[in-house]
């Protein structure tokens, strides 16, 4: 019953199988054995972006930041929101990466960027005196659990555009946005204006791979020696490629993220009908809800693991409503789900379901 | 027949079964989980170092840039010898994790650092103008395959605190060294003065698993957050745990080790026997050796992989010897030794041994 | 008639005579000279901090980016106002000299922090993943021409500490703070909780010096090999220490914050008689105030100078209010002020007074 | 008699004219005063490059590492002599403005660079495992007091240009060395193959201004952002703009230059006379011998003042030979220079002279 976080799952049993096929001899290192080109080849194909530059690493900090250092100069501004991963919980990483830009956290109410708001916040830029015009980041699916319609990034990006500035897309949850929009590959990203993205595998069923993909491949082989430079070109590639193969072999990665998506659906519409509305609008795989003191301490009494934003949890009016962020991963399934809602409602537990 | 490298190798048996075995239901994430927790309390006993600072991370240049970011300030001179990897091969990754140290590589005849070149260079340093006193790194075992003795660590480490210096050891291939000098973990660091160690398990048969050993904990917190921003800490760290905790159960690290020094040996004698000598003294698991043009043509013809230094190899007087290096992984075995040696002789080669 | 910036003035002459009588003869370089030794005890004395360490430099933006990465880490954030210069104005070098710390823009009313917005701010970092809790930097006078009286710096300071947190101000209009306060820099600073101070001289009359002054001089050394590698370590510093000296010999640092901000009340007291009112509290040496269009128009026919936030000025309502910035330097005088609020008025304009 | 360096000598009087002449009422800030724009023409009119970028700054170290950084990106090497002021007196600035990059110092003879050192140099890197080729740097006239023929020179260009690398000549003695050759500016940079200039001006007369020259303008926006994110925009502009004026007016800067070399001649000669060889070719205005202790003593007691490379001066074999090194500014004059012979032969000391 953990909805902590989708990176406190396991790693799916198709993607332990490929490691263990690639232990196999002697093999070339640095990512030129032929799981990684396979596993390059791959994505370039669900992408239909024959001569994207991809470079294969192992935490989504390590993408997003070098996929940011990428698009932006040491005296540019980032634009993203004030919830964004990269500015809020990659401990200045990007900063790191970039050669010391400036993230701009700007204001939105659903987790999302506007044009309302993205367009003065770039307007007012351009003087020596401060940071320049910079790459515009987006989330997708949002640290919130919404996801922007396909509009909604065309939007952006043309505002992006109108100042000459490149988009990058955080996709640490990119395969649920993908499946809760049910379009392509290509139509999230490249064909709505998206210039780099990091594709994420890891909360979605790897032990720990990210693709960095730029759809411009101008930019490759420098993207080669930033990765070298930041420490993150693995000597063992094939355990990488091996594993992001797998994952985009038969639709998994699809498969896994259909199975979180759906385990919160039936999550909040549970929560619906015990009367919680979500604070933002649950797209993905999670949700954000405020549950009562007592709910939640019932729920932390059955076993059940999840981050509570608010607090203490221990002491206070039972009947204050506390903010939690609930996560289902690929492999959390619906009986943990019920084993909630039931404990949350004050009902017996469904017996059956082993905990996980 | 593979001698390119140590990388180029699969992992241990018993290090998958320990992933597999760790791959079960949720766990806390970011290292966090019990699989970490018995890998750091594993070096700490094997170094008899209760309090020291352990840090996982995925790559030697990692474990490398963090220790040094450590030690270094950015206006410090690092002192290392010329062929250092640190310095010849990280793509400026050490200057890039202190914030632009410079590395100094000093001139090393045996791959080691000496008193009488250290001395003289760290004492000219000290005014406003030039880079400051910075630590000394020391590669163990050597890039070039020399092991240093304890006395050479100690009379090292001893210069450096005439300076106030401390000192780093880049331990990519520690295991090799450890059972060429037969002494335990602790004298061949902290008890010899080391203050940091790039304790490495990538190159001696783990996936991709290094730790970053700091023997005075005060800088503990500071290395978690390095370590964050530098995008290495992994969300799914219980796979880095597991791998690294497997390969410190029962001496498996030791016994990988052996086993490639023993390959190496067994090379080294052989070709000794063919009238070729080591550039540099062959303590651990690889060696540097010229041979003629045409017994690299025969090698490459049969299938053998390693780096060659000089060349080109198609063209030129047979009879001219070309740099190359050879090395041994711990699943190399005599086997592949013994057909490169039948065909480096020019002698049949054993059929029945495969290919790796 | 030039109220754009208080560095379009001159500098004083005093200041310029220092200048020629330290311009004789042989003297050691690198702030070793006599001048800049007297500069340094002046201000320790002015301050009430003989240990204080002292480092001269040339510009506001090389003393506020050092004393600020004498204050903050790479991974720390530093807490400002969204309008403060160091987030708006310098190009993301604060984010350069610390090595990519974060800097984030607080909401600000009267342009001053206040502990409501800066205490949950501060409160709400601490895990490895975000920032972590770095320096709070205070303006004063502030970039909109308020002033934070003794109290609210207090406020400030002890809601930094709260925090283990250190507090640096940009004072690059610090006398023209100081003498609106009527009180003793050490009150202003130290006294007050201040740990760091940018003592601005640029925009009060001298060519280019500005102070680094850390109360606590345990960083001394480290800010001066800091200063080198900014490439701040001028060689012939007797040129800056002979105007930092000159400066603060006989008041006359105070006496130019006077004038300056005499010009200011009564370009403000002129300017409410005809009906504008300031918006933000103008308590130093400039104003921001919204103006008819027509007046604009007025203004820089008559040959006005001075910055339009707000545009276009060319068509329009002529009695759109439009947004500007008044600064008055010390050289400005009454006769500018005059001759500005005639116009303004639509008065004949005083024809004694020649336009600077 | 003091001959410690080219930086203790006083300015030019005609350059502190121009800043009084300067002083005069308000003007634009940030270099877009009519001052900097004549300093600006006048530089591209002597290098008959009338599109190059130009931008003044206040330090020889500025304005190096900001060429350097407009050159060589944070995973390049940069090529210089083991003694290039970049390397050894820059407390490592160079890589602090490259974000990184790594200063590689060549052994040079006579303080140059030659193409049998650089071109293996060179040559040796390019993998995405080491640092990569970056522009090489040349210091003219160099650190030891030598001066680079055209030849020499273009050959070093050549051997870059093989490489697809760039050029950077630090200039901080660029009049010293030109009227040494007695040739154009453009001839001993961009049609010789140097890409960027540390034009000095400090070293020769300036109170301290330094121009950056890109001979290709296309990098001069981006300049500009780095100088400003470097805190080396002057806001008071003028009075860098007026001092470099003044020093290219009618010939001032050659006339210094000659001035200085002719005293550094004459010491030479005198010293040649009293059996001294200098260790490097002088060829501008240092010059770095051997003198016998008890010489050294003499000419200390004497009140002559420099540098001292060995030591120490009070014990020990009166004849054994210390190196120092002799530098004559423009100010210096022959009257010193007679007075340090006489004192070193050991003759009587002409009365007249005063000391300087």
């Amino acid at each position: 019953m953990n909805f902590a976080s989708d990176n406190a799952g396991p790693v799916h049993p198709r993607v332990i199988s490929a490691i263990i096929d690639a232990n196999e001899g002697h093999v070339p290192a640095y990512g030129t054995d032929r799981w990684t080109e396979e596993a390059v080849a791959r994505i370039r194909e669900i992408f239909e972006a024959p001569d994207a530059a991809v470079h294969l690493v192992a935490t989504g900090t390590a993408a997003n930041s070098l996929a940011l250092a990428a698009l932006a100069r040491p005296w540019d501004a980032v634009f993203c929101t004030e919830m964004a991963h990269i500015h809020e919980d990659e401990c200045n990483a990007p900063e790191a990466f970039t050669g010391g830009a400036k993230l701009l956290g700007l204001p939105a109410p659903q987790a999302k960027l506007t044009p309302e708001v993205l367009r003065p916040a770039m307007a007012r830029l351009g003087s020596v005196h401060g940071p320049q015009v910079g790459p515009v980041s987006i989330t997708q699916a949002t640290e919130k659990g919404t996801v922007h319609s396909l509009d909604e990034i065309r939007a952006l990006t043309a505002v992006a555009r109108e100042f000459g500035a490149r988009v990058h897309m955080d996709g640490a949850r990119f395969a649920n946005a993908l499946v809760a929009l049910d379009c392509t590959p290509a139509e999230m990203t490249w064909k709505a204006g998206v210039d780099a993205l990091s594709f994420g595998g890891t909360k979605n069923g790897l032990m720990g791979v990210e693709a960095v993909i730029l759809f411009d491949p101008a930019q490759s082989w420098e993207m080669e020696l930033r990765r070298k430079r930041a420490a993150h070109l693995f000597s063992k590639g094939r355990y990488l490629g091996a594993q992001m193969a797998a994952y985009l072999t038969d639709g998994l990665w699809l498969e896994m993220a259909r199975s979180a998506n759906s385990a919160l659906a039936l999550l909040v519409e549970g929560l619906r009908s015990l009367g919680v509305t979500p604070e933002w609008e649950p797209d993905a795989n999670l949700v954000f809800v405020r549950l009562p003191r007592a709910m939640h301490q019932r729920l932390r009494d059955a076993g059940a693991t999840y981050h509570l934003w608010d607090g203490p949890l221990e002491e206070g009016d039972p009947d204050e409503p506390l903010l939690c962020r609930l996560v289902c991963d690929w492999s959390l399934g619906t009986g943990a789900v019920d084993r909630f809602l039931a404990v949350a409602a004050g009902q017996p537990v469904p017996a059956a379901v082993p905990p996980c």
